[in-house]
């Protein structure tokens, strides 16, 4: 089961409830672009390349529901539903890149209405298809830095539930695993969804690596004390010059590591290098509702006062930026960039 | 009321419990040294100087049950005490600092056993009202610091429940407002305990001070972003060259300060400062159970796979080292100690 799937029997799009796991497994299906636009904010799917992916699928519905019999009506209604997607997440930039791709091939397709509705669900398979391949690729370029016995922390989760299948920077810590080599992975629990705790601890289980769970802000001690050796994350929009958005967090876990000289990997597909983007101070940070911080439970009791909870007294970026200065190396399926980016990421992204 | 009192009345100690605030607030009295020594254990007081209040009421417990009649009996009885209640929190200089103390009256004091019994409890609560005092002027020294409009991130909880009374850091917020400065309080949530979303929260609630709630790890996006102008933080052990021994996080979030041209003040009482420390490094940091960071819970259900919980797969370290070179002030009762920290740090301890 991919994260992220279309089903060709029913025509439904399929995806996986990642706000319930590990308590949990199911699969939801999506008939409606609505539906999947909210549940891309609702964060039912998540991470960089599964959003894109269910973007692209996202226009398939649209195609699907559209009772346009001419073709001009059918791409009026694909660009309405494009734009809904696209103000569903606004950091990705896979999505924006996979709405874009899918549209310029709705737009191309000679022919009649449902010859573009064809197109368009093999263009999203199609983009479905070349990010489980693009991040096997990545997994072993990166594999190739862990070494025997290493342990590396990593932020968030990457893994196969970040992407359509595999995974970017967990997926190298899987490959490295499937290699032979001896792996261990403090997890950042990443606040505050818990994606880490959730999610990549159960996808660590699945594939047999061990762990243990951190608070984000322990890695620190665990850098300074020399007991982890690498640091894996991921990225949803890399700048020209190899400043990485990311999740919230990743920051101050890159000035830890760069702080102890320990080697920090953003691990990256190249449709998320934005070129146009001198600088990641100009990439745009979402900042989500303040239940997310205040929704905590131990024991059963909330962990914030009443207040607190009733006047959405916090504060919610969901990303922030590293700077390329605290950036070893940029893990990409062409290879991996090292500083100076400008130049070496262009060419990776480029050729 | 205060957090960790001495009811003349009935000879109890009575303290707030910290482990359910906000949800309730109530008061557990003590008679028994052993029961105080598991509850430091088990964080109901927590928060170095008060910390060391509780150990020096202990002893006042433990002269109460003793039932020597001769002052050297009495004296070894108070000798076991120490040793309990010493093991019961391993990083805090304050709980070995009060100890000490009050085993010196023990030993001093002429007299009978009563004279010993009587001088210990007057020990215990002399320390106890010297903590207040040296909270205000801390405040005082520290308040000065704070300029009208300034929002300030706060780490942990280091007000009024974690001292006897008034706070270190957050007492130092809490004078600024007071002295009519405008201050608005980002609150580092503090995982894995949560002191920042539950204690300073419902702290800044009854001072009138307005604050929001944030992830550990979004503080850095705050820096980055210009959105806060100060850090203050507590201190459960100063070494001698600045190194500063504080709850988990005070580390990262030091480096993401100073990665932006932000203050970075520690609040201490010389108490904490242990001058024959050379250095940070050299300070035993407490791993607490891994459960701590396990059972956490959204909408009732646990974040972290079950797995994980059966066989404690997670790291807890309680405290982490930030190295003198991040910090850029050290707020104590007797001034403000600024670089090289080895000479003013002395000056302001020793005099």
């Amino acid at each position: 089961m991919r994260t992220v799937q279309w089903n060709f029997q029913t025509n439904q799009l399929e995806m996986i409830d990642q706000r319930i796991l590990p308590g949990a497994f199911e699969i939801i299906s999506y008939t409606d672009y609505h539906a999947l636009a909210h549940a891309i904010t609702d964060m039912v799917v998540r991470g960089a390349p599964a959003i894109g992916a269910a973007a692209g699928f996202g226009l398939a519905l649209a195609a699907q529901q559209s009772s346009a019999s001419e073709v001009k009506t059918l791409r009026t209604d694909l660009q309405n539903a494009a734009e809904v997607l696209h103000a569903s997440r606004p950091t990705a930039v896979n999505l924006a890149w996979a709405l874009k791709r899918v549209m310029e091939v709705a737009q191309l397709t000679p022919g009649g209405a449902d010859d573009v509705r064809e197109a368009v669900l093999r263009e999203a398979q199609q983009i479905a298809d070349e990010d489980v391949e693009i991040n096997q690729r990545m997994a072993r370029n990166g594999a190739a830095l862990i070494n025997d016995g290493d342990t590396v922390i990593h932020h968030c989760n990457t893994g196969a539930l970040a992407t359509v299948d595999w995974g970017t920077a967990l997926g190298v810590i899987r490959m490295a695993h499937e290699l032979g080599k001896k792996v261990h992975v403090l997890v950042d629990e990443t606040r505050p969804r818990l994606q880490g705790a959730r999610l990549t601890a159960w996808e660590l289980e699945q594939y047999g690596v061990p762990y243990e769970i951190i608070s984000d802000n322990a890695a620190g001690y665990f850098l300074h004390t020399g007991q982890a050796q690498k640091c894996f994350v991921g990225s949803d929009r890399t700048a020209a010059n190899g400043d990485v958005a990311n999740k919230i967090g990743t920051y101050m876990l890159a000035l830890a590591a760069h702080d102890n000289g320990v080697p920090f990997y953003p691990v990256v597909p190249t449709s998320t290098v934005d070129l146009s983007l001198a600088s990641g101070d100009l990439i745009p940070i979402e900042e989500r509702t303040p239940d997310e911080v205040l929704d905590l439970q131990k024991g059963g009791m909330f962990t914030a006062p009443a207040r607190a909870r009733e006047n959405g007294w916090a504060r919610n970026p969901a990303f922030d930026v590293t700077p390329a200065r605290l950036v070893t190396g940029i893990v990409t399926e062409n290879g991996v960039a090292y500083p100076p980016f400008e130049e070496s990421l262009r060419r990776l992204v480029i050729g």
